[in-house]
C-alpha cells in the first residue's frame, strides 16, 4: 500500500498548544531520514497565527519535490473544529479527513475518520499533551506512509529523551485505535488512482 | 534597523544532532506569532538527509510570501564545515555568513561572523546541546530581525518547560557574544539597499 512514485500531501492542523508541528516533523523525518523519501515540511505564519492556529504541511514523494507546500492535500488531520472548517475545502476530492472526535463535532460529509485522540491521550496517559502522537500513529496506520518502526525511530531521535516512553506509547495507542477503523468504507485509501501529469 | 517591506531569507544548517530545526522554528514563531510578520519555515529531506545533514529555511516578510523556501539567503548560519561548504555558494552577494568557529575552520572570504557557539555552550552551560540557542541569539542580535523579548517569548512557548531557563540563558549568551562583533565592517547588515522589483 505504498504511495510509490507519487506526491502525497498531508496537512496537520489544530491550535497552538497541540503539538501540531512536532507531529509533522516526526512524520517528515520518518519518511525523509529513515525511509529515504523526498520530503518537504513547512509551517506558515501570518496575521492569523496570532489567533493561535497552527498548521504544518508534509509533502512526501519518491522524486524530488518541486513545490514544497500542500496545495491539494491527500490527508487533512484536524485537531479542532476551526481547523476542520478552515482547511477541509482544500482537501482533494478523494482525500481523507481525519478528525479528533473529542474536539470536532461538526464533521463534513465525505471520506472521514473520527477518533477521539484527546480523550485517548487523557484517559490512557493522563495528559492531553500526547494527543498529537496518538493522532500521528493513527495517520500512519491509516495511510501506511511509513512503517511503525521507522516512525518510532524518528520519534525517538526527535522528542526529548525523558518523554520517549510516553510518546512511543501514545503513538502505539493511535495505531491501535486506527486498526479498529473499517477501511472497507475508505476504498481509495492507500491505493490512489494514477494521476495525469 | 528593521527589514520592513522586504523578503529576508535565513538558512540554518548543521548536523542532525545540533537542534537546527528547533532554532529555525523558534525564529519563525518569534517573527510570525509574536511579531505579526509573514513567515514560512521549511525543512527538506532527501537522500542526503541519511548522511545526517540538517537544513532549515526561514523566510520573513511584511507581505504574504509567494515561494516559501530560501532561494538566495540573506543569512546563512553554518554550524559545521560541511554545511558551510555546501550552502555558502547560495548566499546572496552581500549576504552574511555566520559560522560556529568551534567547528568551521575553513571560512570563505566575504561578510562573515565567526563565533564559537559550541564552545560557549559547553563552557558556560556544560552542554553542547544549547549551541543552537547560542547561535540563534547571535543571529537575532546581528540582524535585528525581531526583538530579544519576542524571541524569548517564542522560545518559552516552544521549548520544553524544564529546559526553559537553560535555553533562555544560552540565547542571552549568544546575544552578548554578537554584541562584541565590530559591525562597522559589516556595513550592509541591517540596512539593506532597496531592491528592484
Amino acid at each position: 500500500m505504498d504511495k510509490k512514485g507519487r506526491r502525497y500531501e498531508v496537512v496537520f492542523s489544530g491550535s497552538g498548544g497541540q503539538g501540531i508541528i512536532l507531529g509533522a516533523v516526526v512524520l517528515a523525518e520518518a519518511c525523509g531520514i529513515h525511509d529515504g523519501k523526498y520530503v518537504c515540511q513547512t509551517q506558515s505564519y501570518g496575521p492569523e497565527s496570532r489567533g493561535g492556529f497552527s498548521r504544518a504541511d508534509v509533502v512526501i514523494s519518491d522524486r524530488p519535490i518541486d513545490y514544497p507546500m500542500a496545495t491539494e492535500p491527500d490527508l487533512l488531520l484536524a485537531m479542532n473544529q476551526t481547523s476542520c472548517d478552515r482547511y477541509h475545502p482544500e482537501l482533494k476530492a478523494d482525500g481523507l479527513l481525519v478528525v479528533d472526535a473529542s474536539l470536532v463535532s461538526q464533521i463534513p460529509a465525505g471520506r472521514t475518520v473520527a477518533i477521539p485522540f484527546t480523550e485517548i491521550a487523557r484517559e490512557q496517559f493522563g495528559t492531553e499533551m500526547v494527543a498529537n502522537m496518538v493522532s500521528l500513529g493513527a495517520v500512519v496506520q491509516l495511510t501506511r506512509l511509513v512503517s511503525p518502526s521507522k516512525l518510532r525511530a524518528a520519534l525517538t531521535a526527535r522528542a526529548p529523551q525523558h518523554t520517549a516512553d510516553l510518546n512511543r506509547a501514545a503513538l502505539n495507542a493511535g495505531i491501535r485505535a486506527a486498526k479498529k477503523i473499517d477501511v472497507a468504507c475508505l476504498e481509495n485509501l492507500g491505493a490512489p488512482e494514477e494521476e495525469d501529469v
